[in-house]
């Protein structure tokens, strides 16, 4: 590291990319933001951004590093690859943390077309939801060169509670998170089917809920979300179609090792039955309204 | 309450019977544990128990109240209605307390058995582990009258660290039990599922667990369960066989409420498998099983 202050774009301004962007400003790195939500730019630039934009070429060429909080592989490729495409604007030798869950397929091919440029990648699937983000205490599940983490090393230790390092092969960081999504993606769809059947025996789900989150059934997710469920509030902080989207790369994953998945398959039904339901931008949580024949709280009541 | 000592019998003195009765001792209760198991009698004599027998018989006249937390309701009703059963034995008045998980439909019945013979029940099922039984800590999920709550006070107090009162309705209890069993037999099959997929991608298990446990993925279950599968040891704290019959109280308390379950007959199925395939008697853990072609952690290795 030289004296000259490092600058980071962080690309994706959702609940995890907002608290990313946030935890650079606060370690005092030169931070950019880019979405395409002018509400969230304006946010961050009055959170201390040095400058944000609609698109990161307009200061690509003063980048060390780039994190990609987009949505799926498609919003990587386009920002990267696409028209006006950022890669081919970054300095040679800058850092690019891909942080969306995507495929390791799509982390391999990402990673050869970035190297062609010059230009290095970090494999670097996240987890912790928004609270954690915006402490910079995200979990890293991360996989690359050691070139990578060290060009990267300001970002983790200004987003990161805990950094893992998975090892050398770029994908590596994309299935680790994958089949944390696994279990991520179970445990929502299960607390709704808990919270369903309580509901249908007449249990109060505020004291069900109660029980759970003092008792071994509990998880980080049902704590969580099943809050949303008793308290009748389905604004989306991370929506059902991303799991829809996440489920489907965990039964991707799984097809390409040929590998039964009992409890993800029936997950990933789940979810995409309250897509196809109306339900697909409201939370996750939104997923117990498959269920017919009970009455769920309302919001205030 | 009078001065007069306060005698009370945990009756199976398993994983969490153990712990009730010690933590008895430890409140200073005359505490008489009762099991078939010798080795286990011995060992609470030692910790103090003011007296242990293979049968509750032997000192039903001195008890004020009876814990019961054998493993399923046909042994509640041999400890007592069978031949020679505890409840015709007990003074009028003494509080049965049932822990066992068991169907609302059989609390129901075993209450009106104890009312007629002029005993009190509690509906009073509990959850923890082993280790916050030890402690004194367990969550238990009580209905009753407020008679029996008050009977029972000073056992509540002594192997209780937090006391849901569900209602009067004997039954509620069983079935917020039964409730939050679909989410812990869940949880360690999909914990099971995930650590299996980890095991056929090549990731190391040991990494895999310890990034679940520190992400939004972990569940009570997998960072319990899932550490004997690292270790390689199925040794069983709680077996197979517990799920295959408390998935099976879940499944049959859907059907009597005309409710489907997505996950939990998923999971019921799974544990259901590893028991036929031979491993009904192992840590529960051991559901993971059931997928073949992968290498799992040996014990010592």
């Amino acid at each position: 590291m030289t004296n000259k202050p490092y600058s980071v774009a962080i690309i994706g301004l959702g609940a995890m990319g907002m608290g990313a962007a946030q935890s650079c400003v606060k370690a005092g790195l030169t931070t950019y933001g880019v979405d395409l939500n002018t509400t969230a730019l304006e946010k961050l630039k009055q959170d201390g951004a040095y400058a944000v934009s609609q698109s990161a070429v307009d200061f690509a060429d003063k980048l060390d590093a780039v994190v990609l909080l987009v949505v799926n592989a498609a919003q990587v490729n386009a920002v990267l690859f696409g028209e006006n495409g950022l890669a081919e604007k970054l300095n040679k030798g800058a850092a690019v943390m891909v942080s969306s869950t995507i495929s390791a397929q799509d982390a391999k091919e990402i990673s050869q077309k970035l190297t062609n440029l010059g230009l290095i990648m970090l494999d670097a699937p996240v987890s912790g939801g928004a609270a954690k983000a915006a402490a910079g205490e995200m979990t890293v599940m991360a996989s690359g060169s050691k070139q990578a983490f060290d060009k990267l090393q300001p970002v983790l230790d200004a987003v990161a509670g805990k950094v893992y390092n998975i090892g050398e092969e770029i994908g590596l960081g994309a299935t680790v998170k994958i089949i944390h999504q696994l279990l991520a993606g179970v445990h929502i769809a299960a607390g709704a089917e808990a919270m369903a059947l309580a509901a249908k025996a007449g249990i109060p789900l505020d004291l069900m809920y109660d029980v759970v989150t003092n008792a071994a059934g509990n998880s980080w997710m049902f704590e969580n979300r099943m809050k949303h469920v008793v308290e009748g509030d389905y604004s989306p902080l991370s929506m059902v179609d991303i799991f829809v989207k996440d489920l489907g790369l965990v039964n991707d994953t799984a097809k390409s090792l040929h590998f039964p998945l009992h409890l993800a398959s029936t997950a990933y039904s789940m979810f995409t039955e309250a897509s196809n339901a109306g339900y697909g931008k409201e939370d996750d949580s939104a997923v117990i309204k498959i269920f017919s024949g009970i009455e769920l709280p309302k919001k205030g009541a």
